[in-house]
């Protein structure tokens, strides 16, 4: 199964589809196949992995429809349940039971109510099935993703900048070198990882910002993200946006939730705020950020420029708590990746003291 | 040389006095003797070493004033250079000449004009002196101090707690709980660390703090630092701080530097500056700051109470620019260390290239 997630991690975490990774194993336990799911349209990990047995062991048949000779007896461990849904590719549950597999171990279910019932499918069809090996480290990989389809909107990341007394920007608005090349660089590859980057209207104005994936020699990456520009302000048509390779949204109102339903239907799975403040203010403040990326730049500025503005919190009991996951160096800056405690207080432990000063 | 500088963290960092390490060492490079210099009002640690030897030897002749026939041949491995100043104690310079030591070997030049001239005394006298071994290991330890000796006034640090937005409280003013118990704890151990302890009087007016360093059974700590309050309104009759076991310095003005001149003559050497924001940025905006502790909590809040107010920047150019020594996990906070730079753009390199967004 670890190597089945390992190769799960060769697919692209953009493009609506899960990462999935899957193993054929014959009855020593050594691998004869591998494969993994390259992304929308292309062949599910299982099926993958069993065109690579054919290659693999010298094929003489040609064309089979079911029951392959050479599947016969393999086990198959795969990173999510194989699915049961008729969509671009076949079933999965049904191409591993036509190709003859012995057993399927699998490691979390799949949450989609169109693709499950897969398991079902291959017990029905008498071949063992055991689910829930590994869960939770293919529930980390899949977080993102089983988040979008269990709400039924994008995964929210939310990003800032800022200086370590939370400042965005100088008192004339000047902020260019805050954060260091590898923190900007670290920024495209985030772009580079999502379906579509969102900013507010007042970002684009006073920015002009060209929201583009690129590379450290300024080349456009190959996955460029959607940006989406949020508020009532039409987007002016001299606009840097307007040439964004992938196209433009103009989300036309200030209604998050019914932009983000738009969203999933044009199958953004994950959506990187890039800001300003008010936006991400505004996204937090509605709940609806499941990753915050603070960069910190080792510098202080004062005054009156903020990374967030008002969350409407009054008390400190009602706070936005994180558990922070990573803090990592680039450059001379910090990048702190944290998520909203899902159950508020259930870490709060650590703090039932109260101390005084 | 480097047990000398484990010898030296043995003595406290508070009181005046810098930290010492010594030890003697015999013609075949073994060790023989070790000292340190245990505070103001105690032997320097060449003086402490001699006397371990002493000890060591079996003493057989008693009171000897000059020329110690134990000490003859050896070499005095110290971090600092000998001092040449009949304080409390006598010049250690001339107490190694009186042991018959034949050769020194120091770290560091002694900054205090007072005090400096040892290694040429001893060189007066016939021995061979090797200065600047290990220097920077030395110097590192010995920052505070050796700032506060050259700039006449505290080594002064300053330090608050914030959330990731940069925010020291909610928009009603509760701030308990932002930051956990080891956090806590360490502020405590830091006041400890500290010859006294700064805020403002809004501080003082609106959480009535004790300052007192205490342990993690809220019990005192042996080192109280001294609380002084800034600023020109007085501090009221029923405060915390007129219990505080070290007593209280009231400023009664607003003037930093001529605050910090009368705590350098009252042998303050390092100064724990613990805000509030107003104090804090005044002390930041005037140069005075020479190391900043931020503690960052996993919380978002938003709104207007800010951990820093004004710095009078305008432009980013202005900003003040921190070299982080450090980040430390402190249960579910951050803690980082950072010291303005000294030259500033020295280290920009990385910051030299202007990105579009
Ligand atoms: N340091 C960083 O990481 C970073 C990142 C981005 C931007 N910035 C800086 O942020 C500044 C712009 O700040 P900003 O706050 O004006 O920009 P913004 O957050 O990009 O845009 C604010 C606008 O978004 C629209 N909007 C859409 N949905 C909304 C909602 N649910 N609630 C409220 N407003 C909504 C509103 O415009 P309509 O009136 O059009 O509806 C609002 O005025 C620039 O100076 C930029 O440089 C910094
Ligand atoms: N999160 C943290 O780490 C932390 C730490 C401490 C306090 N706080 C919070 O900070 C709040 C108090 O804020 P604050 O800013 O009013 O407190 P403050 O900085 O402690 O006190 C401000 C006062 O200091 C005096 N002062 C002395 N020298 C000054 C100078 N050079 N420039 C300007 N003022 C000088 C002035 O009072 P005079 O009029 O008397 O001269 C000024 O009003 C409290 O709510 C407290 O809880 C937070």
């Amino acid at each position: 199964m670890r190597r089945a997630l390992s190769l799960a991690q060769h697919g692209p975490v953009t493009g609506g589809n899960p990462q999935v990774g899957c193993v054929l194993l014959d009855a020593h336990g050594e691998i004869v196949a591998e494969g993994w799911h390259r992304g929308a349209g292309t062949a599910h990990a299982e099926v993958d992995a069993l065109a690579q047995l054919d290659d693999a062991r010298d094929l003489t048949a040609q064309g089979l429809a079911s029951s392959d000779p050479r599947a016969a007896g393999l086990t198959a461990v795969v990173t999510l349940e194989p699915c049961n849904h008729t969509g671009r590719t076949g079933p999965c549950a049904q191409a591993l039971i036509d190709a003859g597999i012995a057993r399927v171990v699998y490691a979390i279910d799949d949450p989609d109510a169109r693709a499950g019932g897969g398991a079902e499918r291959l017990r029905a069809a008498g071949i063992p099935v055991i689910g829930g090996v590994l869960a939770e480290e293919a529930t980390d990989l899949l977080t993102p993703w089983l988040t979008s389809v269990r709400l039924g909107r994008p995964w929210v990341t939310v990003k800032w900048a800022s200086t370590l007394d939370g400042r965005t920007a100088a008192a004339d608005g000047s902020s260019q070198w805050i954060t260091g090349t590898a923190s900007r660089q670290r920024v495209h590859d985030q772009r580079a990882a999502h379906d579509a980057i969102a900013v507010g209207t007042g970002t684009v104005l006073s920015d002009d910002p060209s929201l583009t994936a690129r590379g450290d020699g300024g080349e456009l990456l190959p996955h460029q993200p959607l940006p989406v520009v949020f508020g009532e302000t039409p987007v002016p048509a001299t606009a840097r946006l307007r040439e964004h390779p992938a196209g433009l949204i103009e989300v036309g109102h200030r209604d998050l939730e019914s932009a983000l339903s738009a969203l999933t239907e044009r199958g953004v799975r994950r959506l990187y705020v890039e800001g300003g403040p008010t936006l991400a203010s505004a996204f937090l403040r509605a709940g609806l950020v499941d990753e915050v990326l603070v960069y910190l730049a080792p510098l202080l500025l004062g005054g009156p420029r903020l990374a967030l503005d008002d969350l409407g919190i009054g008390t400190i009991a009602e706070g936005l708590r994180l558990n922070i996951r990573s803090v990592e160096s680039l450059g001379t800056d910090l990048l702190v990746t944290a998520r909203p405690q899902s159950a508020p207080g259930s870490h709060a432990a650590d703090r039932s003291t109260l101390e005084e000063r």
